[in-house]
């Protein structure tokens, strides 16, 4: 059988499996990041590796080399035209119990997949979205990184797909608005640009950091504030970002409508200008 | 080569390796147990599989069927005279994103490990703790639960390695006991025997719950009751449970002095009359 390109590998080597003895599958100890890849090139990757480095020290953890990561993204991703890449780090292999070995070697898993298919309208006409009951939990001093415990999302995208939404927001237990299932969410609330702070809980997305800098480039005042659903109730434009959609406007939150405003446009007329996510067919630079 | 015996079975069948599609790798989506084996024979299996059922209910997971597993715990432990049988049930593989499958299937992971070589005196002369500086977050819904996510317990056995303790205990953001990093907690005060109620942090362990029954049986006075360090100070017994170890009294926490009361005594003498722990070579019934 002709072997065809592969799609992961591990620390460098084509791989479709990982030991059973993994830390990254026995503890989640370890981290990833989900990285959008247009015409073979990883999207925002200084961001990408940066976050990760960021999440290495404060698990404890030896940051990967980012040329070695780079490489590694670049062979496997050589002919995608679009695609995901994702990267888990992981406190490598070790012997039962939760103390790490004295020679900790983090292993590099990198998988490619196909991009997600969402029809073009969800950037053009937005998406509808709802509030998850399930509440996230305060992190602590795991807060803002994506680390490898993801049970709240998985159940929460239960609830999404239940509903036949497209996403849905998460409260805290505090009923603070804290991000959105697999993205973060924005609010235009009296001409300002507003996001959580994620202090305590949620993912600090690539992409939110993009996008906060750029609304400061274009002069649009920007803010890191807690958000109440009542503020978004009132809000005057809703949105969503992460690294593989880029922005999305919300249409609908909870059936109430919200316009397509000013501020989702030119920023997202922004990404696409930077070809900063998966751009679907269809969707021009007229915003 | 000639193969030997498998330490470790997927799905029944021998294995070292797990596809990385795995969501237990990809999310932490799955729970696990640590069994102890005894004479080939897996301990307590009643209560752990009482417990990861419980755990898929709260998941939304469908529960494996416990003959199955018993068939396959047994078949990999047969001449095992002690070791550690750890379980791990996943959501099985997907496709990348938060999503179960539709048609989701489950793994079931089971690796055998040589039994830990504590020394005997951690039971005849107890253990030195401390207090770990990492707080418990709430876990909400998974409170009490063995999911895959270990993080806080990862980082919190480095701190007790760093300090050449033997366990370290564990307080909530509001400053309560809630366990130790890979045991329960039980102290006794004013010679009741008090354990927290793990009602929004911990691990409800197989061993704590079967302790805190045979105290009743023993006519011990139990209560499950939030615990604060000062009533640890001041209290008669402090001891530690899980298990692999069973129990283990502590002699010293934080460099203060615990006399190895008779509580523990009687509960550690029923423990091994019971053979419901990983005895070590030295330690007899005469407790």
């Amino acid at each position: 059988m002709p072997s065809a390109d592969p799609t992961a590998l591990i620390d460098g080597r084509p791989a479709a499996v990982v030991p059973l003895t993994d830390r990254g599958l026995q503890y989640g100890d370890g981290l990833f990041e989900t990285i959008a890849v247009l015409d073979g090139e990883p999207l925002l990757w200084e961001r990408h590796m940066q976050r990760l480095a960021a999440g290495c020290a404060r698990l404890l953890l030896p940051a990967p080399d980012p040329a070695i990561l780079l490489e590694e993204a670049r062979s496997l991703s050589a002919d995608t035209a679009s695609g995901v890449l994702k990267l888990i780090y992981t406190a490598g292999s070790s012997q039962r119990g939760y103390a790490r070995p004295q020679l900790l070697q983090p292993r590099r898993i990198l998988v490619l997949s196909p991009p997600p298919d969402h029809p073009w309208r969800y950037w053009r006409e937005g998406v509808d979205i709802g509030y998850c009951s399930l509440r996230l939990q305060p992190q602590g001093m795991f807060a803002g990184l994506k680390h490898l415990a993801r049970l709240e999302q998985v159940l929460a995208r239960r609830e999404v797909d239940g509903r036949g939404l497209v996403e849905g927001l998460l409260l805290d237990r505090d009923g603070c608005v804290v991000e959105a299932v697999a993205c973060n969410v924005f609010a235009v609330c009296d001409g300002m640009l507003l996001t959580p702070p994620l202090d305590d809980a949620g993912v600090r997305g690539v992409m939110r950091d993009y996008v906060l800098e750029l609304a400061q480039e274009l002069g649009i005042p920007v803010a890191q504030r807690p958000l109440m659903p009542g503020q978004l109730a009132a809000a005057e434009e809703i949105f969503l970002t992460n690294s593989l959609i880029g922005l999305w406007p919300v249409r609908t939150l909870e059936g109430q409508h919200y316009g397509r405003g000013p501020v989702a446009a030119r920023l997202l007329a922004r990404l696409i200008a930077a070809k900063a996510f998966l751009i679907p067919a269809g969707l021009n630079n007229d915003g």
